[in-house]
């Protein structure tokens, strides 16, 4: 994670744990967007858009970045591939097709 | 995810948040344990095992099986496949481990 430590991945597992943080990543990941265009193209207020985006930033999965007047978010794929690591040392047990990702994520 | 919807996927990221159920759920991939025996290998009170072995049996992370006098937790493994599928489909974007394990998912 991030910070390297259990803190951090708890907090990246907690904010995939939300189905509106879910598909503003997935969003997010396909291109790096404003508050506005989300908001414009989710069906939520901005309000909740401007809430989970913070806690997706706080978790370490997003990060701001100023593009003229606008603030763009984009993903920050370690903590992502953190989480798939952990998830692939664990489930490697039974899953050839996790343990081979393990040794590749040097898990 | 067990019942193939969002809820699933909230409940499988929200038992992974916690390091005890983390700690809990790495142990039991190595060999299925009693309730007894992960009391007396972790640092946590039986009373808190309890609590999260409910958490991650309630999350689809966990079954129980019956062997002679003895209740035994073992993983279900198909729950964190779907975890990771998630995952590698939104972090292929950058990354082609992620890619390639998403398309070996069927994602």
């Amino acid at each position: 994670m991030a910070d390297g430590g259990a803190a951090g991945t708890d907090a990246v597992f907690a904010a995939l744990a939300d189905p509106t943080r879910r598909a503003l990543l997935a969003r997010i990941a396909a291109a790096p967007a404003s508050a506005t265009e989300l908001a414009g193209e989710l069906p939520i207020s901005r309000q909740a858009v401007a809430k989970h985006l913070a806690a997706l930033v706080g978790a370490g999965l997003l990060q701001r970045s100023r593009s003229g007047r606008d603030v763009l978010y984009r993903v920050t794929p370690e903590p992502l591939g953190d989480a798939v690591s952990w998830i692939a040392r664990v489930g490697g047990q039974w899953d050839e097709r996790l343990a081979r990702l393990a040794r590749e994520l040097g898990g």
